[in-house]
């Protein structure tokens, strides 16, 4: 059955440096499943337990963190597991409680559930004691769990190091690097003048204006290809801003120098233009070099500033936008959406746009697949919604199946699993209501599960050798 | 089970006059039932009937109502009741038919339904019978029902004297208003001035500038505190147009000061602005006296500008508009959202922000509480969507529980009966999928039926002395 | 039982010179189900199926399509079959995938199911067959289904010919004209001034202004409604661009006297401000003709540009748009929406606004009616969200019924016959939850299969002699 086959994990957040290295083990349970989880560290804040309760240090590294002004202690790995554990009931009803619960009883063997204060102790230490071993290093619990093919995300400006040295170990599965150059095309970010020096460094190339910029790019994109890379993902926080079109080339020749040269940052407006340019070029180089094109849409990152000003980026105080394709998409879509080299996968946090925007866009445009519920949405109900909305305007073979998108390793099994249940049980329903044949049926639930992410992005049949 | 667990009522529109009179009766079913019914009188009209065959007189009280030119006789009670029954085919399918039916059932013994032609004057004359009884008195229902504290909505400029006289008869279950300001605070509308002085009249304040405003409205919250308040209530008619920004301290005065004027009127922009000033120091407050704030957020009033025009707000001729919290909220939960004497809890009528804004902020923000399917989605699939909408985000425990939120008073139990059997439905199915453990779903069940009602607005645990 | 009522088609896209003349013939299948459909042409190209391998010639007549640059050989029928057999699996989960398995069983007797490389010949020369019978004629079909009412849809300047000779046959069910006036009322499009020109012929009226434009219109309205027509239908193809809002005279006047002397076509406002106010004329007329006034809004047409200016309008490279309907109905709403004489039947691809705007509308203004879920969501998810997003707030009475809006004429039988069992089964499970007397279900059940299609479009209980 389904349920047994392997998993392909074409977009995630695992630490590459994690598989880089065989000797890597983590330190505890709060080390690998609290701190690094900012979907359960979000709903433990919205409860009032604070990051450093949870044992997270403030950036800079103090063991102090400023919240509303006062000092707090950072609670060691022990003690924030028991906050953790005497608040856990915030977790019901959400993903992350089944997750973990699943990951506890499936990868650690520990099935008193829910944690509480009884079990804090008892559990950190069952916990910490097999994290200690072997077959608890990161690519043991792939290997466990069938993984066969996994992508990291990794910045633009990588050396990829991490990934040279996972190809020498020669792993039984396939890890590859997906190209992420947001930090190198947000050009109004305060970062980016740094990113692109490194981006430069990186490629060997001296980017002194908007063609050495492109040469740069376009050099690490081939690099990124040597090293197994299938795709490309474009972090997009508000399509509706930056809306992917070409500009002038002088208009973004401008742009650029003044940008790099740094007099000045350029206007909202300017990045916003330049930024949907560079989103063109990379969908250009998509079909030149056949790497898919993946675009995350729509999230207003950092919306507790206190959280993103302390904690920095991905620490769950963000916040899914409106977004709207049709108007956005119409340039790209109509530049390359019937490109015989391209493939865009489009993910969304705006459900609205399921049915009456990427649906009907993916059942006409040959080059378009619609990614899986993303982030909030990968969840019981948001799949049940997800299959309802799209496939009756999009088809099956439209959609690029799975992918867990996750850095909680542990609970990589229990999301495929959580997936491939779910469309089971659409899939039963459609057949109850004679919607499928049980062959149909059959062949659609192994098709969301498996074929159509290996379809979407490509992934070849066999692995390679490292 | 949850079916016999006591009712809270911290959010509804009963008029506390009818709990204040010992006396006081229902003179007919048509009175009690029909006409102050909203959620019937629109469904009425939607197929012709008017508001003058439903009894209803215009404003300015004359015994005849200008429709579309005609002049039309207001029909009287048992007339109106008659028309109503011969109607009463248009509610198939909405909750309003579901709570009258229920109401009838339940607290008038009375269960040949639907009505109709055939049993209008029979159940006219059944039930007014009942209501010229102490057993039908606004008081007596609400004991029968197990209502255990009760929240009236109140004008600021309330001199809150029914609740004065509340409090001396010694009801078994308690009774306290809700500081509602919308028409002290809404300065571009024509009532404000003179809304303005009756609040400066109720605090006993000459308000003749921006900061004896404020002191008045101070006063007032100070006065509903002592009357037993536990909430502040803003009905923020589009949240897009005022979002809680602060102005300049002399922008917010020169605004007030030259409404107060009332030379000219302040222009669209000004007025949006201070209105979204007005709510961070309706917040700040908040803060302050701890008492919850509720924002009701997304209707235009009035949109049948004939129904408004003669009869009044409240008509039944409004409609829901699409809101944005996320950039709208921005400032305020920046602000306020975690801060340990805050709560915010949230209403809407725009179903698509329940899983995109608003479960992704109450899952990270500790200020922020949802409330329960507001008006149009007070009902049985809206509350099945919002359920499965917005627990997988926000979790269980950012939620604020259930509140009837009505002025049909023989209504409230059929209410939260209908939420409670949503409520174990949804649960039921979440454990029979093995969401939930059946001892987590009994948990779940109380919570939302009851425990998060009192957590979300701190009701206390005992009654307190009138 | 309600399987077996009559079929009411009130709006549609039936050919009608498929009716007019006894001999037509379809020449394959090919030519019935494949060409023409732009439901399966839009989900063979999202697979890289192009027009020309579908046996589609572009504009133009040639028999070669240039699609990205390259010169395509048109597929003949029987090769243009084969092609769609064998990638009938894209069709999987679709709406398509049920009419067409459907079709092929109860019109074709062809159950030899998934299409596919094959059966694709056995399946070609199979049906060709049929279809050279007269057992298989546009009318003979239509009569085997139990229609009993079909509306087509026509240009105002149709001379409505066929409609002519259809009443000469003397068919035993009845069909009608719909008056679409679009072409004529979008003065910024290209083809306005040709269609204008082509009104005034048909009408019989030399259209040298505003006033005398409207002569025509009135005049082209009236001779609809001598053929039978019961309704007008306008295609907004976005509401919030162009609302429906009356301009001055004098304004309107001066936009149509530039755009018919053809010096410089209208701006864009402009433009949309005509369209909303013509929206508002014929609002006027409805009420003064009495014809049912449908509106079809929301969606971008041509996204996809290729396939536009190779193969024109209606091939697929359409997609939804959100719509915004409490502002932009609110003047025409408030002019007519309580009109004794007025019907008003909404649709939208915009699903968010099903409970949002479309419900509250239309359970509280008596001119007002929701269509069926159109286009995209006709289909078995899109109706159940629809009957739960709709019946709580808008009830029974005030929605349209079922039309199949098809120009897929075997489909019919199997488009109602997916409405009725989505709506037993929606009217079942309120049924089994206390909603919905069994009585009550059935009531419903009928009322949205038959009843209030009949009353929304006013259609007479008897066909008048033709």
């Amino acid at each position: 059955g389904v349920q047994d086959a392997p998993l392909l994990c074409p977009h995630g957040h695992i630490d590459p440096s994690w598989l880089a290295d065989e000797a890597f083990r983590w330190s505890s349970p709060t080390e690998l499943l609290v701190k690094p989880d900012h979907y359960l560290v979000r709903l433990m804040r919205s409860q009032g337990v604070s990051e450093a309760q949870l044992g997270i240090r403030p950036r800079g590294g103090s063991g102090k963190a400023s919240g509303d002004g006062s000092m707090e202690e950072v609670a060691d790995d022990r003690e924030a597991w028991r906050t953790f554990c005497a608040h856990s009931r915030v977790l019901r009803g959400t993903p992350t409680a089944l997750w973990l619960r699943e990951s506890l009883a499936q990868v650690f063997g520990w099935r008193d559930w829910p944690l509480g204060v009884h079990n804090a102790d008892a559990s950190f230490d069952a916990l910490s004691a097999k994290l200690a071993s072997a077959e608890f290093a990161p690519a043991a619990l792939l290997q466990r769990f069938g993984v066969e093919f996994l992508s990291t995300t990794d910045a633009a400006s990588s050396d990829l190091r991490a990934h040279t040295a996972i190809a020498a170990r020669g792993l039984p599965f396939r890890v590859v690097p997906t190209f992420r150059p947001d930090a190198a095309l947000q050009i109004g970010a305060s970062r980016w003048r740094a990113e692109v020096t490194a981006l430069g460094v990186a490629a060997g190339v001296r980017v002194k204006d908007y063609a050495s910029y492109l040469r740069a790019l376009r050099a690490r994109r081939a690099a990124f290809k040597r090293a197994g890379a299938l795709a490309a993902d474009h972090g997009v926080d508000d399509l509706r801003r930056t809306p992917p079109r070409a500009l002038p080339l002088h208009a973004a020749e401008d742009i650029f120098a003044a940008a790099l040269a740094g007099d000045a940052p350029p206007s909202s407006a300017q990045a916003a233009a330049f930024e949907g340019h560079m989103l063109m070029q990379m969908a250009r180089m998509s079909t030149e070099d056949g790497m898919v094109m993946q675009m995350h849409c729509g999230v207003h990152r950092g919306h507790d500033e206190r959280v993103a000003r302390l904690y920095g980026p991905d620490m769950g105080g963000d916040v899914p936008l409106p977004q709207e394709f049709v108007h956005s998409l119409h340039e790209l879509l109509n530049a390359y959406g019937t490109h015989p080299n391209m493939t865009i996968i489009l993910f969304t946090l705006d459900e609205a746009a399921y049915s009456r925007d990427l649906a009907p866009l993916a059942g006409t445009y040959p080059a378009l697949r619609l990614g899986p519920p993303w982030w909030f949405h990968d969840s019981r109900n948001g799949m049940r919604r997800y299959l309802e909305a799209v496939t009756e305007s999009a088809g099956i073979d439209n959609l690029a199946g799975f992918n867990d998108d996750t850095r909680a390793l542990p609970s990589i099994a229990a999301r495929h699993d959580l997936w491939r249940r779910a469309v089971a049980a659409w899939a039963a329903e459609m057949a109850d209501d004679g919607v499928f044949s049980e062959q149909e049926a059959r062949e659609v639930v192994w098709e969301l599960a498996y074929g159509r992410a290996r379809a979407a992005y490509r992934i070849p049949a066999e692995p390679e050798a490292g």
